[in-house]
């Protein structure tokens, strides 16, 4: 699907399909944004080559998974950014490919599903900024999707302080499958957003054609870049957490382990002995002297009486009680 | 609710509200300290930007949690800090965004609460600071925040200390769930102080309008710089001893439990093979001739005392006892 | 075995094998591709030193094991690349070097054995690379290969996910060695690809005389980096990924553990004293008043059964049940 | 207390105190070195302003806890170096703030307690030093108090290595605490070095006007920076032994443990069957006919040594025993 | 003991010992190294101070312990090395700091031991790298020694591998111990690999009088540092490999640990029930129903059987059997 966002030299906006490109291309003074969302690759690759895209850039706009990726052609620059196709607070997500194709007078971005900052941006206040440039624009919907990130990021800050407290107050099996499974995606995301933040390091630079140095524009991105920097070290941070919860349970765990083993150990330690001497007496040996003394069975229980007494103090000495 | 420095020309120094704003635009000799503190956010928003803040930076200011930053606009300087709301030695702490925007004649600060080091320059020296120069008087509220900082630091080292005595002379889940507290929040401390240093390290460079390279300046961001450095480091630390604690204790805990189960398997193996003869003798069979021997009770009896010494003569080779 | 891909001035392409070589020296126009593949190393080393490489690199060229590397020569740019020999999902890999002299007019490649990269080429459309430059093809050569590794590791990204689901969901001694062996690849893999990066970030400086700053070589040169790094990240992910398995599965090992332990302490704790009752009963003492209590056996099951329920309670009150 | 070395132009040399300052201020041709040594701080305070020294830098001069530092004022180079009150081969150490005023004809030391490398420098070659110039009296006594850090370090690597034979020959708690305490003396202490590392590295940029890019000056500073390196590395080396240490120490912990749990389980899993026969025989019920059968304890005691014999075939087959 | 290898201006090559080095100070054509091996320290002081060695390098080239070092002099260029003196598979090795002046027409080395690359190439062909130059000579040396510290490296990693089968198929503390042995070499060695790549670092910056930036010579620097560099990667490979390998032995330890608890718990779990009822009917109470009643044994048994199934079967859903 093709639809098209213009704004022509007056300042008024239009929204349409396919046919507004010629419109464009006729009026000097006017912009455009193009936006390729879910179409057929093939029918989109001609449509991008068309517009002057450069080849090589196309290929890697098409690809259904490639890291993002700044790039300059002789008439656009080229940035593949990871938009979000699914997120949710306990960090599963899908992420799509968005290729943007900044150019003097036109923005062309493709992605092969509906992303939320670019709908929001063509059915609110995309003329805005594309009267401003395509550059702004373009800015404008990262700006957006790293918001996105962000608010999840921060969703996810609450649940990881619940899970610390589940964990500490006697975790199970569970709790430490969801640590693991955040951790694993964690890793994933710091990948992708230290991708980020380098492409804004190097559009700070002012070195590509599209990204002059301009105070107005140094502004919006270095806003986007302290965005994509927090998005990194927000997920560095969790991802330390999660590591350090890891080895704290695995510290408690063994701590609970050896007081269980204590216990244990204890009752054996008691009664093994007792019920040594209960079977002795329980033998069936003709001569046993010391079941004809009298009293001999109340005897036996002074004794083991004794013992068990004995055993217990000195378990309180070694600590173990 | 705003309060207002004002020095004159003269030097004379008058503390007010709102009113004093109007005095200072009229005398380009005088300089002013305008503080907004728990005000009503909007309200807020209209003050700033009435006093000629950037947009993007007056929004800046007014968010509820943004990483520190720094950033050069046309007449000002803008700074965003993350001042103290709370801190104990235990390091529980809560943070609050305190916003610079230093001018040529003024420096505006912007925060939700009360903050100590600002309470302490508005009621006491202030206006020495502010005599001479608005970036001295940012700079130093930066220092008594650091301190306070640096202060709960110190205090939480003894702390520390404690704890390390008390995890190796046994101890409990107490004192490791503590320590993963302390982790965590050391964590979150580090990233911010790193924030910090980045804010000093840059303002050092000279790059800035506002914080030339001028000789008396130097020094004090130096100071500044060195005292964010310190606090960064220490957090750092603080955060391996904790860390290595953590190992310390899982490693001496595993030791524990092996002595536990040595002394439980010694125990069991030494008692087990006894209560097994002895059930053997209390069997009913019709025939069993060992019953029937003269002293067979004193014979088993010594057989058992030697099978006993036997299995502790083994363990003592085996180093188990 | 040698064999040339030559393509004369008009643009005519031949394949053959060593009697090319002779035709291309004397058309100055021509460009020839000669490939050196598991021949006698004295032959070859006499075939390249014929050619005119410098004695230094065809002794790198030559030898079993190397690590990459990139070094300028006065008439060629030698490439000591790591070529796959064999790769399988489960990352088990056999590399070979494959030595690349870049000249002007000719690439000279070198490799023990047969390479998928350089067969494609050679069969299919190498030709075309070598008339827009010897150093395109070189480059795309190592595009291939690289993209060889790329779909095995990406192969290996769902093997790990299934690893990943078994291990947390019980699982054996098998997974664990299968993860050990993955990280021991991965380390090697990890450090090839640094290697690798390391050779197209010193090429795209521009300062090697086989790679000069030309608009279509840079997006060549930085689609192949893009390519390796692309790879040393994954490499670095999935490691992070694999110790994180490990550290989670000690953790979760733990966890169970200590619940087996507290089955084993539960029961003995409740049936140690039951039996040790039992078999105080069943000795043979002359006098056991309570043997003839009326009812004496009721009494004492009774009492076997409040203690029991007593410790179950207990146990339940200590959060073991 | 205050001592002073001076030497006049001629290069005659004369100790003393506080008086010969003012003859060292009439004569412009000699040096002195003036040394503050445990006197009141007040005081010193007034000594080193009167002495032209900047107050900033005073007052870090008498600060009890500082990080070492260097920082440029008009009239003096200061530094910050943190000497040593005490340090034994456990790494037990007690550090004390060593302040440098380094000026054109003159060295301010200033330390709360007594430092060997001054007391050595002071009564024996401090003034060839001086005579050089104050530069290199400054250097040379941080060369000595390295050189103190250095034997420390050095002496602690034997204990290091008795320490790691112990631990893998059956270490015990009182081991683990040890290396523990030393993992807590060595994170501190390469934060010390760290931070002397720093400075030299500065001093080696020749940007200091008391340290210029000289030949015969920069080989001291070489010299120097090699010291701290190598403390710097040094501690670094240790910690991470240590660490590697715990590591092992717990893997092997682990081993230990399961091996004593084999014993116990084998014992158990050997007996406890037979004990229950035995116990099922010994029941008192009317009517169990194997009592009668002739020779039914020998068929019994038979079947026992069998399931035995069955039991640790079973064991050894799972490679338990 | 001192020897030479004299090349004069015509090539002619002869060895001998201190009587050559007033030959080459006559004739300024011939070159000359001097290699001072195992002599008195004090003697050999005084021959490199007349050889015109500046004092303080000569105080580095005696130490016994010092880390590698490189530093300009205005005759020679300085270069303190880490030769071996002792090497074995296992990575047992004993170092010597071998020296070298660099001078233009001598090579001056100093080593307390004998070194096998300075052997082999004071007997073999020595001469041929002297008359290219003393540089090239000294760079010789020290790739022969890199070289034997790599065929040791690479010996290293069969035996590495081979202990991670070991590790995994059931390991014992032996090799546990191996181990760690093992990761405390590779410290030390990493640390002096970093030190050696330092060395070459520094030399291709051309900025050493006696390596200046030539082509000949660069192509052997580069050699030289490939060849540290490699050395340095693999021990840091090593070293990452041993632990990841102590990490995999703790988790498959704790993993057998909890096979083996469950094989423990569940015996106990099924005979103590069995053996606490064969208990109860061995008391010997006056009134026992149970023990009356025909076939009661029989009954018994059949609720032992189905007590040990129906625990069988729980233990079944567990997946603890
Ligand atoms: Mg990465
Ligand atoms: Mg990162
Ligand atoms: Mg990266
Ligand atoms: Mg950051
Ligand atoms: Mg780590
Ligand atoms: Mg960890
Ligand atoms: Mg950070
Ligand atoms: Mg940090
Ligand atoms: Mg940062
Ligand atoms: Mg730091
Ligand atoms: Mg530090
Ligand atoms: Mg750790
Ligand atoms: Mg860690
Ligand atoms: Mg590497
Ligand atoms: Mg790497
Ligand atoms: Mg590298
Ligand atoms: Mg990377
Ligand atoms: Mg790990
Ligand atoms: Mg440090
Ligand atoms: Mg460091
Ligand atoms: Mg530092
Ligand atoms: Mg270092
Ligand atoms: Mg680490
Ligand atoms: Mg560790
Ligand atoms: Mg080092
Ligand atoms: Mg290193
Ligand atoms: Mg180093
Ligand atoms: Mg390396
Ligand atoms: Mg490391
Ligand atoms: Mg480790
Ligand atoms: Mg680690």
């Amino acid at each position: 699907m093709i639809r098209t966002l213009r704004v022509d030299g007056r300042g008024e906006c239009t929204r349409g399909g396919e046919e507004q490109i010629a419109l464009w291309q006729q009026d000097s003074d006017s912009r455009i944004w193009i936006d390729l969302c879910g179409g057929d690759p093939q029918a989109e690759e001609q449509t991008l080559l068309a517009l002057g895209c450069h080849p090589l850039a196309v290929k890697d706009a098409l690809r259904e998974r490639h890291p993002p990726k700044l790039e300059e052609f002789p008439d656009f620059t080229f940035i593949l950014y990871r938009g979000i196709a699914h997120f949710d607070d306990e960090l599963n997500h899908q992420g799509q490919p968005i290729a943007f194709f900044v150019g003097q007078r036109c923005l062309i971005t493709r992605h092969p599903q509906s992303a939320r900052s670019i709908e929001r941006l063509y059915s609110e206040d995309g003329e805005h900024f594309l009267a401003k440039g395509s550059t702004f624009l373009a800015l404008r919907i990262m700006h957006l999707s790293a918001g996105i990130y962000l608010d999840n990021l921060l969703a996810f800050e609450a649940l990881l302080s619940d899970l610390e407290d589940n964990l500490l107050q006697g975790g199970n099996d569970q709790h430490m499958r969801e640590l693991v499974a955040y951790r694993s995606r964690l890793v994933k995301l710091r990948r992708m957003f230290n991708y980020h933040k380098n492409i804004t390091d190097e559009l700070r630079a002012g070195e590509y054609q599209m990204f002059p140095e301009e105070e107005s524009l140094s502004h919006v991105i270095t806003d986007l870049h302290d965005r994509f920097e927090r998005l990194h070290s927000l997920a560095q941070m969790f991802y330390e957490l999660c590591g350090d919860l890891v080895d704290a349970y695995i510290s408690i765990t063994s701590h609970q382990l050896n007081s269980t083993m204590r216990v244990l150990t204890v009752i054996t330690a008691i009664f093994v002995p007792l019920s040594f001497l209960a079977g002795l007496y329980g033998m069936n040996f003709d001569y046993i002297p010391e079941l004809k003394i009298e009293n001999g069975y109340f005897i036996l229980l002074g004794v083991m009486g004794v013992l068990s007494v004995a055993l217990i103090w000195m378990f309180r000495r070694m600590r173990w009680l």
